[in-house]
């Protein structure tokens, strides 16, 4: 079973490119800066239609490309101005929503000195925002705000105090009687447990569900996934989920149920993941039935009826991808669910790929699901 | 008098080279990877007399420096090797403790792949950490970890959502009729409010602090103190404190006593910073007289007896730098408060400058001085 999970999100994995597959339009020259540059910086740039363009120093380079773009796995070659300045535009739009990318600069990678830091592919990346026609949704507003924590705790299998974020509902301790449930949200393949809170905006999109009344508040938690080192391709495979399983289950959760005002049992406990995050959310959430009953798989392949023992324990199956990523697998696999009598749901985000829109968006779909009972 | 502060502060500034003075010993050959290095990477390393030494795959560059060495303003220069990566050692040994730095690859600034960005100097940079013989103050411990949070807080006077971050000690909300003391802290020039719990360990020194029974514990919030852009230099002598005391005193604090198990009052609040906000420490302090009773500027300045109006208001007043800094100052300054019945204190760190070692251990020290009554 293992083998074939890892098989399967591979492909989900090598299907993404990110770009919007239309025939491409002329250049609007209304370029403005990304919301993701460091401050004070005019460049990279994106334009109403989702070209990004790119504007590099380095005088005495001899080659400078950008790995975002059209033209392959080339990327966008910039090419040298009068000014000695190194500049260059996608080939065409780019999907709405967050990419990652990284210069190339004379054969050595580096991060576009213009942009902020994103954790991906297992290095701290250069990242670009499309404003997305929906961007609402995780937008930041003037509604109350949870907190989002940053947590130390203690781990004897692994011999350290690890990582995780917690987010908190705007009302947590107002009053302290008041207990929530809580979803354990797993990033992706090269990600750590930054990625939810900052790539994924999972904070702003709870903020205004709650402030918007769709959801029923409940506490979001976030660590780092990858316990061993996984190379991508071959890695996978080898995938032991031991590990991780133990710092989530036998570490992390009781640690949270200490600290937090948690509603501490299998019923009011959901676990999702994206791409790789979500492999480990189907392997741990049947290795462990009575630890969750509420599952998500984002990009992160399916679930068959005959993989759950006890249908009685599950309340909900959640399973979403991009419109760019095979959808029908997803589709199929809930109609199985649902027909085998499980709760089940899918989401398609419409014209994303293998990318952090797909993800946003399934978040907002799933949160309002959650712990409905 | 905000003319005569600027003045004093660029003076502090200027003077911080971080480098040991001593003469330069023959290379031991025991380096290892930074602390500060991404997951896996190998390079920059440091070796046990404090070297750094740096290696960047970049094969078709015509030149690579570090802005970090010794040599004058050109930092060090790397060498292309054989297999075309470039590699240098500093001339000397480097300070203990924190320095950011970046590359220059053929006139172009790009941050090390190989390390963890830090913001600083108004760019997120690259950082290196020289294990510094006493670090076990802020060394991650089996102890009982407090949490940092990231709030986001209305501000009407700047029209959007800021950011904090709070440390809230290990026993924070077991007891939700335990009320805390606070500590407003302050970054530096170019930094931001990440700066005090990544670069200075904030969080780790207090956890150590109390687990050691050290302290009684308090809160620390941190925001971002730079509501207007500054420019090195010339921007400080024109910095106007006002917007930023809004956000602090008239929007920060009372969204924290709202939102937190406080001692709201000012015998419970103090404020300190390094540098840059040293300076907006004790403009604020006096400015508003009734907010904060308990004063610290790290590498940030001085008070004199006369700046102070109602010295029975003033519970503490602390004064630090590195003993590369121009130390004698702030002894001076220190010996006049407490000859005019100031509980005034100073503390000299040994053999470092304008850089977070002497900020950690200002905080380490400062930390069991606060709200002592």
């Amino acid at each position: 079973m293992m083998k074939k999970l890892s098989i399967a999100l591979l492909l989900v994995m090598s299907g993404a490119l990110g770009f919007a597959q239309t025939s491409q339009p002329a250049v609007t020259e209304d370029f403005k800066p990304s919301v993701l540059n460091q401050p004070g910086k005019e460049y990279p740039q994106v334009n109403s239609q989702g070209y990004a363009r790119f504007r590099i120093e380095a005088p005495y380079a001899q080659s400078v490309t950008v790995s975002l773009g059209l033209g392959g796995r080339g990327g966008t070659k910039l090419v040298r101005m009068a000014d000695s300045i190194w500049m260059g535009t996608t080939e065409g739009p780019m999907d709405e929503g967050f990419h990652y990318y990284h210069l190339t600069v004379d054969g050595g990678v580096f991060n576009d000195p213009g942009t902020l830091n994103f954790y991906g592919s297992t290095r701290w990346e250069s990242g670009i925002e499309i404003p997305a026609h929906d961007q609402d949704f995780y937008a930041l507003k003037n509604v109350p705000h949870g907190f989002v924590q940053q947590i130390l705790f203690p781990s004897a299998s692994t011999n350290t105090s690890r990582r995780a974020f917690v987010y908190t509902p705007p009302d947590y301790g107002k009053d302290n009687s008041k207990r929530y449930p809580v979803l354990y949200l797993q990033h992706g393949w090269g990600e750590d447990e930054t990625a939810w809170s900052v790539q994924g905006h999972a904070n702003l999109i709870m903020d205004n569900l709650i402030a918007e009344g769709k959801i029923k508040p409940f506490i979001i938690v976030m660590t780092y996934g990858m316990t061993n080192e996984i190379k991508f391709g071959s890695g996978l495979r080898n995938f032991d989920i031991k590990p991780f399983q133990t710092v989530l289950v036998d570490e992390l959760i009781p640690y949270i149920d200490a600290h937090f005002n948690t509603l501490a049992d299998q019923a009011h406990r959901a676990m999702a993941g994206l791409s790789m995050g979500g492999m480990e959310t189907k392997m741990i959430t049947l290795n462990r039935p009575e630890v969750f009953s509420h599952f998500a798989l984002l990009s992160g392949g399916m679930y068959a009826p005959e993989d759950i023992k006890d249908q009685s324990k599950v309340k909900l199956i959640f399973l979403s991808c991009g419109s760019k990523e095979g959808p029908d697998r997803i589709k199929k696999a809930a109609t199985a669910l649902k027909d085998a009598g499980f709760n089940a749901v899918s989401y398609i985000s419409e014209n994303t790929a293998h990318e952090f829109l797909t993800w946003r968006r399934s978040l907002y779909q799933l949160a309002p699901l959650l712990f409905l009972e």
